[in-house]
């Protein structure tokens, strides 16, 4: 797979995430999870793609968070034509609500059991 | 509740968000949820607070996103006293591994069904 889930390996900010919040909508369409997969599997293969983190919870409250190279690569793949295919999707069917937020991340930190850092 | 699920109702960017990502670990300690659930309560009545966001997959790889006014608020908040003993928890318990990673957002928009936007 080409976007292995967990947490993403990211280089040194500066770099760009969007966070993608969701609410999913009641009525559970079986195309949701193919799409979704697919999207991720498209997204991952853009230029300045540096990894994706998703979760979504049983409340039906999802994350999915993005992060890129620059605006330039989000802008590119937002304009995908199967990934504005899928947006219309979501906004017709899949979701009830959702935020996008883009941001710049300015640092980071982490931990990992067994590892010094 | 001090700060309910859902999506969060940000104000006009610019604002900050730290996207906390986090692998739970596989010994599951029950204080673990008491302890979360007081953090977002105590954190969301710090000065600054603009929001909460969170899910949890079935895979154990969560995704916290809370929004701040700017960065001395999140450092305030990191710098709590029991913020800092559950950070501690966290290390030495509750996480195989977790990322954080503080961001500038610049732009935002979304949908709701229902609404003209």
């Amino acid at each position: 797979m080409s976007a292995p889930a967990g947490i993403a390996r990211t280089p040194e900010p500066p770099y760009y995430a969007v966070i993608f919040t969701s609410k999913r909508a009641a009525d559970d369409d079986r195309a949701y999870g193919a799409v979704a997969q697919s999207m991720v599997e498209l997204g991952s293969r853009y230029d300045g793609f540096l990894g994706i983190e998703s979760a979504r919870g049983a409340d039906g409250i999802g994350l999915t968070v993005s992060y890129w190279r620059d605006e330039a690569a989000i802008l590119a793949w937002k304009r995908d034509t199967e990934h504005e295919k899928a947006q219309r999707g979501g906004r017709e069917a899949w979701y009830d609500a959702y935020q996008v937020r883009v941001a710049r991340v300015e640092r980071a930190y982490g931990f990992a059991r067994g590892s010094s850092g």
